[in-house]
């Protein structure tokens, strides 16, 4: 660690890509969202809302602007919302980042259009400027999100070069989901004061003494509160046993098929086996590992905190 | 060829991923895919609007059901279409497969769901038969649209097999575009009547020997009348002319951008440069390759049909 330079420490922030509950025929359970939402940030987690573990790409476009509506009315707090806005097609990303700023969202993580592969530099830069050109409001702030493993598309450290030249107040920072440290390392170097946010608590350890956000991670869904109280313990001599814990958890859910075996741990967290529900081409949790992983999280003494 | 079983010749047709127009702004221009698709009907192609290289994946879900809507208005024969209906999230796919089958199209081209990956079988199985189940009509005929290469889901023959065991009457064909012969020519043997196309042209000669339905192919938006004369000229001695050309004309596509490059050449034909805006992630043919592909059809002696 010695030729590491330690950032200040800053206002770092676990932010959830909040699962989606849908009733059997599979429709959104939206009362079931906002409950979950709420009890998310109750833990101190912020909300990215539509992520890949939300089953985002899942939803149409019309229930995501329903659910974020409903999420505001509801009284949660749009100032600790990030919504993954990210669609394939320029306009409908457009509508629902428009959306997001009007309700005062904290930001929008932003996939890349996801279809058309090989994309160019040339393309994805037009593609995010034609974004923050069409929205044309200081309350965008964009967060990009990189997740080659799924888009195809990877956004690259010349393309954060670029936007950050053109748009330094509007492109403020990345989820990177790429599972690559070297990459993240890069990207937090490279950028200084740019909000990186690698995509699991279990990287804290390295990722914050280079200046790190926080973090955006599937398994926040299950222990938000455990990652929050670990970002305060940062610099202090229990965070070393606090990370070692996150990663004993994550470790197990890693094993799985992540989305169905979180909606089984919640399934269960909140007495309602409806949130074993999963769209297609996803398959609910099986008995079989389904069981042995609740099993696991016990001999842990695994708990997700107050309902 | 000796050891070629010749099928018994069938109907075959070509389909064209007809290009979509934009306005300077990037909207659709409406007027114009109706007279593009026009005149694709009059030189005898299907119309498999909304295809990959009819940039679908940049369009609205709302753009799509008012261009479909538009085409049947004007008079254009829906039993002659089969448009792009898969879309990432199943509710979204369902009403547009529903508009589809209302308006009465010949059939579906159904990507799988494209974000999630790997997909299982059991997933890809539950996700159309969801669809078939919604839709829940005999009207629905659904193409399976294998592109792996855009998708990173592929469409097994195991799934084609338990797909054609499960709703044999709605899941009648599939479109190959993996460039992959050895896969499309397993498809053609393992299914026979099965209505599989190939995404080129130049594979015809390979594929019409083994009872192949005709081909989908970004191509034949430039050249049409030609890809439907040698369908025509099939088992007699004027074929192998007829592919040669075909194939002298694709390959000069192929080595280009291929949106860019046909809507380059379709704005010289129709005199109309707007042809050649494209949406973000893609980038507009450039003039130095731009100019070198209309030379080189000129010396072909291209042209593209009667407008």
């Amino acid at each position: 660690m010695a030729f590491i330079t330690m950032q200040t420490p800053r206002n770092t922030k676990v932010f959830v890509p909040a699962l989606t509950p849908f009733h059997a025929d599979l429709s959104v359970n939206k009362p079931a969202f906002i409950t979950f939402c709420r009890w998310l940030v109750s833990q101190g987690a912020g909300l990215a809302v539509f992520g890949t573990n939300s089953e985002a790409n899942s939803l149409a476009l019309s229930e995501k602007l329903e659910l974020l509506e409903a999420l505001v009315e509801a009284g949660l707090p749009a100032d600790a919302m990030m919504p993954g806005v990210g669609l394939c097609a320029l306009p409908e990303t457009i509508a629902l980042t428009r959306r997001a700023v009007e309700l005062g969202c904290a930001g929008a993580l932003t996939l890349p259009p996801f279809f058309f592969k090989p994309a160019t530099e040339d393309g994805l830069f037009a593609y995010y400027a034609q974004i923050i050109e069409a929205i044309g409001s200081d309350g965008l702030k964009v967060y990009l999100y990189h997740i080659p493993q799924f888009t195809g598309v990877p956004i690259s450290c010349a393309l954060i070069e670029r936007l950050l030249k053109a748009y330094p107040q509007t492109v403020v920072g990345v989820k990177d989901s790429s599972g690559d440290w070297g990459n993240t390392e890069r990207m937090l170097r490279e950028f200084p004061g740019f909000e990186v946010f690698p995509a699991s608590e279990a990287l804290l350890e390295k990722a914050l003494p280079l200046g790190a956000a926080g973090c955006i991670s599937a398994t926040a869904n299950v222990q938000p509160g455990a990652i929050a109280q670990a970002l305060q313990l940062w610099g202090s001599a229990q965070f070393e046993a606090a990370q070692a814990r996150l990663k004993s958890v994550r470790n197990l859910f890693q094993a799985h098929p992540m989305i169905p075996a979180l909606k089984h741990v919640v399934a269960s967290h909140f007495g309602d086996s409806g949130w074993r529900h999963v769209r297609p081409p996803f398959t609910a949790a099986d008995g079989a590992w389904a069981d042995g992983l609740s099993q696991q999280l016990a001999q842990l003494d695994f708990r997700m905190g107050q309902a």
